[in-house]
């Protein structure tokens, strides 16, 4: 019953057994290697975009505030949601890499941003002249942290704002073969063609040991982000282990494979707990994360037997036994069966 | 009629005086000189602080920015109202010299602090360990940016939250001395009495030329914040010219007395305005800043008869003549009683 | 006798009745005054460049180091003698401001640049790619820290080494008035003629209370430029008394008259220094500052006199009294021909 | 004839072996797994230093640059040679994660700082109080960037003159096993016996795929690094495969036993090519990087054979054929002899 997060289950076989096939031989450094010119096409070719400028890291906050910090100026500031990672989850490091670039917070439903309340947010920024923060950047998630999905429709009346505006657009897609999967669309349309610049498109999540590929679209930023990630510390002298990574997770459709398991995993998880009286859902899960109001007697339970998930912002201890309490459940690919249904039996209201 | 900024109107004549006193023969310079001395005794005097560090800079943001810097990390969070300048109207200085530090921002009624909601949102930041930013400086300002002004109880409120968490705390006094006379309390009651760690002690905005003083009143930031200062560029070789405005602005409380003139203008603006049918206030005035919702064709008079002010998140072309927009009115030690009842009935219905 | 520093001495007496004549009546803030046109109007005019983007800060640091932060990018490296003051004397500053850049020390003869090692060093940077710091700024100090003044010719052959690796250059004209003094020629001749981009124009230590130009020939950094400097917290409220000191310090030619008086002090003390035995010029005097090795015992012979200067790298206690100590004698507008003659009494052998 | 870096050769099979036993179930993330109290614990047993704080990042400038930010200030300046990994290959990131620190480069022979040097450059800074850099750590390379290692005695000199200015001391040890199996001492011996802080412990260039170990021996600036870490991306999520090598890595002393093949390589080479007419040396090699001069004829038959290495600030077209070159040659723990033989045979003059 691990359902504590979707990095904590093993790399999928296929990617070690990559690793072990790129440890033939000498490989030049720094990207010069013959598989980061698969990754590339690789990528290129999932995304429909030959021009891409492609980029390997191997940590998703790396992914997200490099290029943030290439897309903005330290006196603007990037649009986002209170519930981003780049905003709950980083440390400050989108401030750091940026040189003190400020987040802009938009509210919305469900972790998204509101299109109109970005462009409220967009139109008041600027409104000082010299004096207040400059407008950069906006950011969505996808799936959202809360694990719920943009439909291509809702990332693309975002993304018009923001052009609108004239400010570039970014996709943090840590989960984001999660919601690909959950859409049903192709990779192309959940990022260009929806009006997305660049994208952190994570696969350490999916199966990957620690792997973040960096696409932009457009690639006249290509040299300063390699500045930026050499200056960040974040260019690997032995690349060929991220991009042996990448490679074996595109082709054959392995990333695909391993979004629909995960999602596969937490939709049995939801349908079981929507049967189960008692138990709530403070967002409508969409892809491999899912929030569950239950009963902290439940919880106990479970936590007695060993399942492990994090419980949102709450406590077990000294609080009433029918107090409800959000559990925040995400599989991966390697979820299993047998401890959803194990889970789901404890549950249960006894 | 000139209600645009306390920084529109003149420096006060003795101000100028003082000046002129210190451009007599030889000073060392960067804070090496005899009315450094003075300054440093004037402050320690009004404050009745004897042990406090005291530093002269030019401009309101470098006081600001360089204390919360010395009083944060760089992967802290410092909180404030979202109406605070150090959030709105400083081009991200708070971030740029924290090296990336947060700002979250803490609602409450009257542009200040909410302590129930600051508690809260202290709480909720280190729930994520490593992951989310640290706690940092709480930042207020008095009076506020909205005009208004924390009782002593109500400072003493926000600064016993942050206090309990083990947080510095810091006063933005652009508007000190207003706020001081709307009070009629004393320096030390308004600061550490009340909790305040360090404050950017304002003198610009009420009759001096350029000058704030950052007042430590514990002295263990002393030497970090003068290499902050240097490193800031806000180091004065001819730091002389500071502390003669300094010295002449708290001897003989001049200060006091600008800051009474200015919150008197003030005031009867606010009668005035309060007796004239139609006009609503958005914030109770309580120091020299005041908000004023009255028709768009009484501000049309107003621009015509070249009155100087803000409007508020508006603009007057092309709206109906009787929808209400906001003025933002300051008064400064200079502002005539003329102009204000010049003013009054412009603004009064036809 | 005071030659610690041209920082020391009162403002100009035409300086100070610039600023009370300033100080009539309201001005917009924020530099939206007329005084900030006719400022704007003088440089443009003193320098033969009509297009030129004109700022005015309070202090020297402030204006190399938004000059150079805006020339250069974070992980570029910026080309200086290691004496400049930006490397010597302003506590990282340039490295503060620009967001991380290095600073690469180019040698040379009488704390000039040397073409040929300016060369050297640029070709050396960039030859590893994205390991290594990139090429950024080329900065000049004109007449430099030892007193020195580049000639026309030789500021030339600085900066057509830059701009054949495509570099931007900079000139930090603390003592631009001294320099142009020394070589008799016209500021334009001295700036953008010689192929310098950005100037440091310092005014403070030729007569003003605190001001400094900005002057970049090329305006396409101006709102860059502008937004460095309010996030840098060098954007003054008042900027009127900023404005109305450069505009009395160029208009009729007070900026000349201060040099040409502090030249000619020097040269007295140079003159006088030269006839007495036993006294040797590190660096041949050329500007308002001079560098003498006199014995220990003339030292401490002027030292007792109340002579105030600074002693270069060296101590006055338990030291051989014919051990000889280097002097850094100052002289700016004010220095007085009888001080200049009781020095150059005491320094006399016995 | 692979001689281009030790980061081009295979991952040693035993470290591949440790990342597939790791793959097994699921492992808490962020650092918090089993594996990672290993490699703490093994660490410490291996420097027999049982209070030291140790952490895992995925490259070497990532370790260099969070220990020198955790031990200086943005207004310090960290004393280094000119040839520093830091200074030379790591496009500012020290100044960038140190927020804006500067390096001062001190001379020495061989690569390594002089002691005495060192002395006067610590003293030539804060000379000028609050104007110039402050002093901040010393940081040394072992082995050198050009192949020497100190001794440890030549270690202890350095450390000695940074403790006696109270100043802390780095010694990044990209190729620490190298210079450790060279001078046949004990790591505490090479470390925090011979008065170093803290140290970037490499092993990634020594047959791991791309792990670094930081050691701090006063665990007292735990919490900043670990919040440093996290704030510039260096948290990895899926820590277990960074502890997985490190356990390897120093378990049965697979670390010694790869240092010991690469120095071994390398003195095979340089013992053949002393033996080789027309071979000089700039630098003696000590460890498993060489640097040699020969003529351009012998490195154009290298070249056309297929043998890989940098050419040390040169070029080969266009030259007199009995130029002089200089090869930079690195061997790894993979380093064939027959490759190396060939190497030679190549060399020899015809």
């Amino acid at each position: 019953m691990f359902f504590a997060s979707d990095n904590t289950g093993p790399v999928h076989p296929r990617i070690m057994d990559a690793l072990l096939q790129a440890n033939e031989g000498y490989a030049m450094p720094y990207g010069d290697d013959g598989l980061m010119v698969q990754a590339t096409k690789e990528v290129r070719r999932v995304f429909e975009a030959p021009d891409a400028a492609v980029y390997l890291v191997a940590t998703g906050t790396a992914a997200n505030s490099l290029i943030l910090a290439t897309l903005s100026q330290p006196w603007q500031t990037v649009f986002c949601s209170p519930q981003a990672h780049i905003h709950e989850d980083e440390c400050n490091a989108p401030e750091f890499f940026s040189g003190g670039a400020k987040l802009t917070l938009v509210g919305g439903s469900d972790a998204k941003i509101d299109p109109d309340l970005l462009c409220k947010a967009i139109k008041t920024e600027e409104s000082r002249g010299v004096h207040g923060p400059q407008r950069g950047p906006v950011s969505i998630t996808q799936a959202t942290e809360r694990g719920t999905v943009y439909s291509l429709k809702e990332i693309k009346a975002v993304t018009d704002v923001a052009h609108q505006f004239g400010l570039p657009t970014h996709l943090d897609g840590a989960r984001f073969a999660n919601a690909l999967s959950a859409l049903g669309c192709t990779p192309a349309e959940m990022s260009w063609k929806a009006g997305i610049d660049a994208i952190s498109f994570g696969a350490t999540k999916n199966g990957c040991m620690g792997v973040e590929a960096v696409v932009f679209f457009d690639p006249k930023h290509a040299w300063e982000f390699e500045l930026r990630r050499k200056r960040g510390a974040h260019l690997f002298s032995k690349n060929r282990y991220l991009a042996a990574q990448i490679v074996a997770y595109l082709r054959d459709d392995l990333w695909l494979e391993n979004a629909r398991a995960a999602n596969a995993a937490a939709a049995r998880l939801t349908q079981g707990l929507k049967q189960t009286p008692g138990v709530s859902f403070p967002f409508e899960p969409q892809a491999n994360i899912l929030f569950a109001d239950f009963p902290r007697a439940a919880h106990q339970r479970l936590h007695e037997a060993g399942a492990q998930y994090y419980i949102w912002k709450g406590a077990l201890e000294g609080r009433d036994p029918d107090e409800m309490l959000s559990a925040r459940l995400v599989c991966d690919w390697s979820a299993s069966m047998g401890s959803i249904d194990q889970f789901l039996e404890l549950v249960k209201p006894r």
